[in-house]
């Protein structure tokens, strides 16, 4: 079993750096803090006599050598960058948690044939830059290297010139590395293990996501001289959006979820008509037709509302995975860990994107995830229990172990 | 007649201060750009022998003498503040057009008994600081110089110190003047004159207005993994409450409008619901039984969509003024002048809050208004022609004239 102390310990460590406002955190990709945090994570790793390697996209590789050099390695880890106002485990848990395993490996002087990769991918969040997971992405040969370089924030920064301002631009290609397979432990973010009080998610699916974002273009007018037939409001179009893919989503549920979390106003003043609003739809499922019945519908309604006011349109896909089905092995081997532990379990469908989503393209993948309490999560307040990390990161440890072969 | 040729050059020498980016300015409240805008108006008025008084508000008063100087004076003005994206003519017609007055009465010779304050209100747009027409209100005893001093923007920064900042926070006790008539040149920003091709509007009323701002506190949580039934989404029920604004006026239209233009988001990232929203509904009738009862109405849904949605609501009014009736003599000043200069005109309902709403309060007063090209206005591409300006000019002169005496 790993060391649950020092695993809390450390995630409480990692907590301290880009603290939120609430008790959660803002460290954000590619930000001052984000380096930060990758400098105390660099150390840990070199304490534990890890090698750390460094890509094009920032994503940081901590090995740890097999007795056979040769053979590819198991790979362990997740993120450390967290949403705005987010919390201490989205990520962090398994990025750390794939530290603990190898520094529970040290500790009881066990060596592994396969090397042990402890991975920070860059960029999980999307939050700062669309998309989510776009490291793990253009690892995986899904998005292009160049262009999400290319990628700006809200204040018009670009992600690349961002990393290197960071100094954390490694000089290694990227998706060079084999790959023998790829575990990664996360909090739930959803309310089944708590509701279910099990101890251990063990993934075999993750949902499927499209980020649709949307420009309206109205006219801009005054709100109190300008008739109400005159109008091409663009708030108001906005409002109808956000109405029409919720009730798509109800429509879906419990197979679908749909929300507007990001919202932009032009010139955003009291006693001015919205003359342009910006905003991004999150719309998800674990079946691939939901998902594109769902988009086909939102494109259709986004026309006849836009019709009816009287303004522009467009929409640009600015994130995209289908659903995910996790490699069998891999799966298997979580689900034996968790039993060989003796810690109750389930199959889950995981509700966010993940960096596993991605890998489990080019490698064979899977997940583990432990409760999180009330399934909150994007949230400052998110929290979890100590045996909930460590039994996660037991069962982490064993997959890893097994797959690692002794 | 006044000498159209200098008000025009007037108008584009000001909007040279705070260019926007399409054609329009951008010259909000107690900013630098607003601070330029004052020097050169200030400028202006002491080459035309004016001395320039300035209020705690910050309200500029140049006062050409009177014949009998112990006689109150005639004031003639609007603002020379713009919205974000405003235009060229909005306000600052009435600055210049007033300016325009006493050049032309000099140019003539032409001394009054009363004297003659051409006056540039603080803050009449209230899009950097809620409420518009705050200099005007402080004026006429209706909002409170203290508290509207804390009024902050959306950096945080306060109205009174950012008024020290530019460094026109005069030291004259606010309200102490003694006004015999105020009369506001202004552009319609509707479409009604321009529709029926009239050169000047005599404005007998104006709409009352409610700026009621809405905070809407759900629950920050994850857009995918977070089940719909347990979302409480603030940003659903933003957009539910604009629906909603939107189909009360359309109940009581034409005698109403309704639309919200300020909206904020948070935490605003693409994969978090929204925890909390901020934003301001903007009604307005010229009725104050309309007016009361979409409070009423709005009030009541507001309840209903945040119940039906489990969010919390705070509901505050940030401005409001009652539909107003102007002084009847200094109605029947301005329509005999469009008379008496042979211009088309017609009574006309003002339907933007003016600095003249309020001195409305504390002397006799009226406003002029001359078409604007489409009705637009709050749109950097607000226009109007040269001839329209000085037709709205001369009749000001001729009403401004007759009731300061010669
Ligand atoms: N795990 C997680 O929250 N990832 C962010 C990408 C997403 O929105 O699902
Ligand atoms: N005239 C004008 O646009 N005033 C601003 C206050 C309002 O919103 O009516």
């Amino acid at each position: 079993r790993i060391n649950s102390d020092r695993l809390w310990d450390s995630l409480m460590e990692m907590a301290k750096i880009g603290p939120g406002i609430a008790g959660g955190n803002n460290r954000q990709t590619v930000t001052d803090e984000d380096g930060e945090g990758r400098h105390l994570f660099k150390r840990w790793c070199e304490a534990a006599g890890l090698e750390m390697g460094v890509d094009e996209m920032g994503t940081m590789f901590a090995r740890r050598e097999g007795t056979d050099p040769s053979l590819p390695p198991v790979y362990v880890g997740s993120h450390l960058d967290t949403q705005p106002t987010g919390g201490k485990y989205d990520g962090v848990l398994g990025v750390l948690g794939g530290l603990e395993v190898v520094r529970s490996l040290n500790d009881l002087g066990i060596k592994t044939k396969h090397p042990i990769v402890v991975t920070n991918w860059t960029n999980e969040e999307g939050s700062r830059f669309a998309p989510a997971m776009m490291a793990s992405g253009v690892f995986a040969g899904v998005l292009d290297q160049a262009d999400v370089y290319e990628h700006t924030d809200k204040n018009g920064k670009k992600f690349g010139e961002e990393l290197e301002r960071i100094g954390w631009k490694g000089t290694e290609k990227v998706g060079d590395r084999k790959i023998h397979a790829f575990f990664e432990l996360h909090i739930e973010q959803g309310p089944i293990l708590e509701d279910e009080d099990i101890d251990i998610g063990v993934v075999t699916h993750g949902q499927g996501l499209k980020w649709l974002q949307v420009t309206l273009t109205g006219k801009e007018a005054h709100t109190g001289s300008t008739p109400m037939p005159k109008r091409r409001n663009a708030g108001l179009g906005m409002a109808r959006v956000i109405e029409l893919v919720h009730e798509i989503a109800m429509d879906y549920q419990p197979d679908a979820v749909g929300a507007v979390g990001h919202m932009e106003v032009y010139p955003n003043s009291r006693n001015i008509i919205a003359g342009r609003t910006v905003f991004t739809i999150d719309i998800r499922s674990p079946e691939k037709e939901v998902l594109d019945a769902m988009d086909g519908r939102i494109r259709e309604g986004i026309d006849t509302i836009c019709e009816a006011l009287d303004i522009q349109y467009k929409v640009e896909q600015v994130g995209h995975f289908d659903p995910v089905t996790f490699d069998a092995g891999c799966v298997k081997a979580i689900r034996d860990a968790a039993e060989r532990l003796g810690y109750t379990h389930r199959n889950i469908v995981s509700g966010a994107g993940h960096d596993a989503c991605w890998i489990n393209r080019v490698a064979p993948t899977a997940m583990v995830m432990c409760p999180c309490v009330d399934g909150l999560s994007h949230n400052e307040a998110e929290e979890i229990t100590k045996e909930w990390a460590s039994a996660g990161a037991d069962v982490l440890f064993h997959a890893v172990v097994e797959t690692a072969v002794i």
